[in-house]
């Protein structure tokens, strides 16, 4: 009596629209929202097919959460820090600069309270959040002058947005909020001197190494980067059951995904940049410290805001956690193999595969 | 025209049985299996429905895959390096000593040629691969005496398998195979001096600390453990479509689920291990050293299976990619936290919520 009518329920044909924050060029990112649209309609044999928008077939990129929120589409692919205007309790469902890693990120999402205090902020706006998607840790960006201490930040013009900006004013650098499309022409003429973007795959794609040359690293403002679907929460709670779990394994299949589509294309990007001139630095360590001072006193600012309060407070005692858990095993096996790496003593060198 | 039969095919009733290579109380590796399972019946309302069996239910834990080869059941979760008595190959779908750290199989596995080469290879064995679950970087176990210089390890007996304890054999331990359950006897006898297991929140249930109280790291062996489902391949050749495709999916999600669940499991097993008396401790760099030289040879050796030298080669090549680009944003962002959670300077430590 209970099979029949359930069967019934997931074969309803279902459209629904997605926008995407990006254009189809970013192919990794943009990809996870056609990834999970691809699972979706796989498993349903296009019973349940969802379309997938570039930013700016429906909506401009930015305005992506909004075209949820007022059902013009019932679903989006977007980062949450976009979003920061409307209120920074936003930006932790994406990161939050000197925050989790990737894998602290989805621990904290699946098994801490993340995605329940975060689904309970974004239900009051109208939305259910999935995690879709991770950059891992992304590069520090792009500078047209070499940075030696933190004296050469001040008064640097660079492209930085959100959270991330608001802490770079705080070290003296001048925040500019500049379209991707912008930003070569920008530091082309000198207008700007410096612009954060993505990583090595995604950053080669725009050049910015012709016009700028000097490369940081890390991007302490984006240990990792989530990306997440918003869902109409009239939309999710219309859905059979049978496809709200599909659309959260879809999700969750999206996440691993695009990390590892990341983590194969960077490294042979990051081989052709620097083959074509791109210099390789780490951030001196008193720009991130002085940035790390400023990050704290941003977010003891913030925590007057209760809503940003209860998110943040749980992240951050995983946070404690998280990084004590990552310098026993992972750390130290790693550090190893990266030592092997560098001294050209790994198999893959051995026989010509190697750098 | 179409979609009717397409539809009518997702609906087919089809029960599978899937076992297990782990017991039920290892709650996190066993629960790749249920949450794969879980996440397939959801999606079909109960349609598709596999049933997940502990390790010796229907066959013992080291007999997964054979169950599954010959059609006992349908599909098994395991991991593939218990078979390496068949062959060394089996061993690339779970990882070898020296190999990837998680995020670089799974970039290996889904965008390198890893997945195909492994299909090519266990097809051949009857079986269709999936990667499902991950522990990320194992511990190195537990020691009854502290390990000071390599010396320390000749004559060693320690409960350790496959390949790893043959290049443990290397350098003068002496391996032994022994079941989970024989482990602390073993060690509170003293007939084995040392002996792996997992991680933090695995090893706290079987109580080792209180028999072999030092603690090592890393478990260089695993620098990832994927775990995985075979499928029997004439079983997966008749799923239609839409059922091999949410499979695909629901793993993928299991995948990332289970790194998620140990990742935040771990470090609180970690401090409470701390909190009974064990001694965390960081394998002597000699006895790093001589492993590697050890596995380095054994690899040589090997070489002349052109079955594991095709696979091997292909992972190997990645790996110098992958420790490559990981020693740039990723190890440089995680070292800034790390620092800051040793001295007590991140946020969840000034509320009170930190070691």
């Amino acid at each position: 009596a209970l099979a029949a009518p359930a069967i019934a329920q997931t074969t309803d044909k279902i459209q629904w629209r997605c926008t995407s924050s990006f254009p189809q060029s970013l192919d990794t990112i943009y990809g996870g929202a056609t990834d999970l649209a691809t699972y979706v309609r796989e498993a349903t044999d296009g019973a349940f097919d969802i379309q997938v928008f570039a930013a700016g077939e429906i909506v401009p990129g930015l305005q992506a959460a909004d075209a949820v929120q007022n059902g013009t589409v019932e679903m989006c692919h977007t980062a949450s820090y976009y979003y920061v205007g409307k209120s920074p309790t936003w930006a932790l469902g994406g990161v939050i600069p000197f925050g989790l890693d990737q894998r602290g990120m989805n621990a904290w999402l699946y098994y801490g309270d993340g995605m329940n205090l975060l689904n309970t902020f974004y239900n009051k706006q109208g939305l259910q959040y999935l995690p879709a998607g991770n950059t891992g840790t992304q590069m520090g960006g792009w500078f047209r002058n070499e940075i030696n201490s933190l004296a050469d930040m001040n008064g640097l013009k660079m492209r930085i947005a959100g959270l991330a900006g608001r802490i770079m004013e705080r070290i003296g650098v001048v925040p500019q909020q500049i379209a991707g499309g912008d930003i070569y022409p920008s530091l082309e003429r000198g207008t700007i001197d410096a612009a954060e973007w993505i990583g090595p795959y995604d950053d080669e794609k725009l050049g910015f190494y012709q016009v700028a040359p000097y490369y940081y690293y890390p991007g302490w403002w984006e240990g990792n980067l989530t990306l997440c679907s918003f869902i109409n929460k009239d939309a999710w709670d219309g859905l059979p059951p049978a496809y709200q779990s599909l659309l959260q394994t879809a999700a969750r299949a999206a996440n691993v995904e695009m990390m590892a589509e990341y983590d194969y294309k960077n490294p042979t990007a990051l081989r052709s940049l620097a083959g074509k001139g791109a210099q390789l630095r780490a951030f001196p360590q008193d720009v991130l410290d002085a940035s790390y001072e400023a990050g704290m006193a941003l977010y003891d600012e913030l925590a007057s805001d209760p809503e940003w309060k209860t998110i943040y407070d749980s992240m951050m005692a995983f946070e404690v956690d998280h990084f004590l858990w990552t310098q026993v095993a992972e750390s130290t096996y790693k550090n190893f193999m990266m030592d092997k790496q560098r001294n050209n003593l790994l198999p893959g060198q051995k026989t010509g595969g190697g750098n």
